[in-house]
């Protein structure tokens, strides 16, 4: 029998997604999973994205060019980017499969094997997952629950800078701590990156989610660094399109978008339904983000206050995106998953969180935390906060 | 200015859609470019699939389990699958983005970075490129124009087998060439891969496309050979759905389907549109299939009879897919494709082809030659053809 290769063997799973097998058990057996696990809101699409596909008049789905229609690249400047003040020319912009595949074209781009990319931990596993895909290495400078995943100094990026570090890969607002990197800071990063010559990816996908007053700036808009920033972008999030896989690469620097294009080609096209929906999202009206921006700004206290009520539990309060890192008093937050959902049940329910030691670098860190995403309804939120509650309260390995 | 990785400076550039730029210059000039680069046929896709879109209820788009729809997996194998002699389990499928997706995650699954894989020449130059992103070598056996691709005997690839060889990667039936291989033949294909322990990875998406009278014979219904076997399929072609990118990886070897599972967990899911098309899809009636056939049979009659009446070309007849690779009396197939793009004109119009020789391993084979696909209605393919004959006429580097 032939064996797969040691690359697929050792290729990490997903650990957002490697629990799911353990939910689907716990449903099959009747009970209700709450999903605090996945960045899966409940809000609906804007209807004006989903009338765009079902008053589609298509006769033959053919390929589209493998940067995405032109249509959708000219909207995406015109009506989205202008709006946020960020300029760009249509062969600025790359359309690609979600903004996880924007990622992956980034980390391919700017570095080879053996090089290092630079980010700050705790950060979104797939991050590790697509540098592994490439054989490069990530650094990550170490943010602390105990001071709220505050910003670091520039001068701990500037440290672990090496001859082989490439680029530095930001989430903005941060996924998972929902830290927000405002003006100053990016201004700061900016200059590092000028002095030593890196790649700027910023992964701006929870853009439109952001709960404090400062305006909020895009990496696109650090002045005279326009050759070194790569934007990773999606509609996923802004519009509760998730499914639709569409995100894009933008760029001004033409060998990145030259780049791009080739490793466009390769994979033909994006899907074409998404990209429809992707032009009629871009009529959504302004007042579908605020709503949800209340909606989430209300989720997000509510469930961080009910977080800090349960003994032994501590989150900060974020301030952008739609999870938070909570710490438990466990010995070990993926047993405790794992542990919710095979063997425990609170009312016919049990929770479903992601345990947060792989978004990681630093062995050891985060053992105890999981990452939480508010993305339910309030009354489903407490509920949700009860079962946990009272999980904690007879997990076998509580530290309580 | 930060420099971009060498190896994506090293990236090949699509044979297949390098052209565009110079066709896309073409239109802008008022010019009609007649298509025979790209395997996009122009024929409706089926009522079913667009309808399933069409009346889709979804006020969420939100992300599917990473391997597809359960419903879809469900029904590709009852529906589908079961009906063309293949019987699976749906856990033995994978839904992914597009074939080509399902060609690189086997690549990545059977094969570590300066493994080999053999396959024929001329083959789809994607596989190439999917090789070259993952650090992997392509070996072909040669199969010749003038013996119209025929099947090599099975101790050409014996031949070239060495301990790095990890796996057979085949086209059944073969773009660009349209050869079938038949049951005889993937049999000593499959002993040769179970006597030396090599993974077959069979792409199928042309299944539906043969020309012969011969009943098609699956590589997953080689015998004693299922850890082994690696189906690659797609709706693409079948239902000309191209655009709602939508393919599957097919093994009935676990660890290949949970290697699979932990890359596609990488980019999420695939896209939901497209799923709900391709569920849709299933439903397509015998008789579409049939029509369509009767189509290409025309229209690759038309194509070749046309081709070989043309002084000085030659195309053999293909049994397989729908296009052929015809060799042109000129100097050098790439120049020629870009003078018939930038320069010349008849009657307002020209004719895009895909030069050759990327599809070659081998160095300056098919330097001449080039892919022609037939999926233009026969009244366009007429015209391309005296378009085609009349550039050849006039061309400076015509070789007769």
């Amino acid at each position: 029998m032939a064996t797969i290769s040691q690359k697929a063997q050792a290729m990490p799973a997903s650990a957002i997604r490697k629990l799911i097998p353990l939910a689907d058990a716990a449903k099959e057996r009747g009970v209700k999973v709450f999903h605090l696990n996945m960045g899966q809101p409940d809000i609906k699409s804007p209807a004006c994205a989903l009338d765009a596909v079902k008053e589609n008049n298509l006769k033959l789905v053919s390929y589209s060019n493998s940067a995405g229609l032109i249509g959708l690249r000219k909207d995406m400047v015109s009506k989205y980017y202008r709006s946020i003040g960020i300029n760009l020319d249509t062969a600025d912009i790359l359309m690609t499969v979600g903004g996880s595949e924007a990622v992956n074209f980034a980390v391919e781009i700017t570095c080879d094997e053996g090089d290092e990319i630079l980010t700050i931990e705790p950060f979104y596993t797939n991050y590790n997952t697509f540098a592994f895909m490439n054989g490069i290495t990530i650094k990550a400078v170490h943010t602390d629950i105990r001071d709220g995943f505050k910003v670091p100094p520039v001068e701990e990026f500037e440290k672990m800078v090496t001859p082989r570090t490439k680029a530095i890969l930001l989430s903005n607002p941060g996924n998972p701590t929902g830290t927000l990197y405002g003006k100053d800071e990016m201004l700061r990063i900016g200059e590092l990156c000028r002095k030593k010559d890196l790649w700027l990816i910023c992964d701006e996908v929870y853009r439109e989610f952001c709960y404090s007053d400062e305006p909020y700036f895009s990496a696109m808009n650090i002045p005279a660094l326009e050759q070194n920033v790569i934007l990773v972008d999606s509609v996923s999030k802004r519009y509760n399109l998730c499914g639709a896989r569409i995100g894009c690469i933008v760029s001004r620097n033409k060998d990145v978008m030259a780049a791009a294009m080739k490793y466009a080609q390769a994979r033909l096209c994006p899907p074409i339904y998404g990209q429809i929906a992707a032009i009629g999202a871009l009529d959504t009206p302004q007042e579908y983000f605020q709503a949800v921006k209340e909606e989430y700004i209300a989720r997000r206290n509510c469930m961080v206050e009910g977080l800090n009520r349960i003994p032994g539990v501590f989150s900060p309060l974020p301030t952008g995106a739609f999870y938070t890192i909570a710490s438990l008093p466990v010995d070990d937050a993926e047993k405790f998953a794992r542990w919710m959902l095979s063997e425990f049940t609170h009312e016919g329910a049990t929770v479903q969180i992601t345990p947060a030691a792989s978004f990681y670098k630093t062995p050891g860190e985060g053992l105890n935390q999981a990452r939480i995403a508010y993305v339910l309804e309030i009354p489903e939120i407490q509920k949700a906060l009860e079962v946990l509650e009272a999980g904690l309260k007879v997990y076998p390995g509580r530290t309580l």
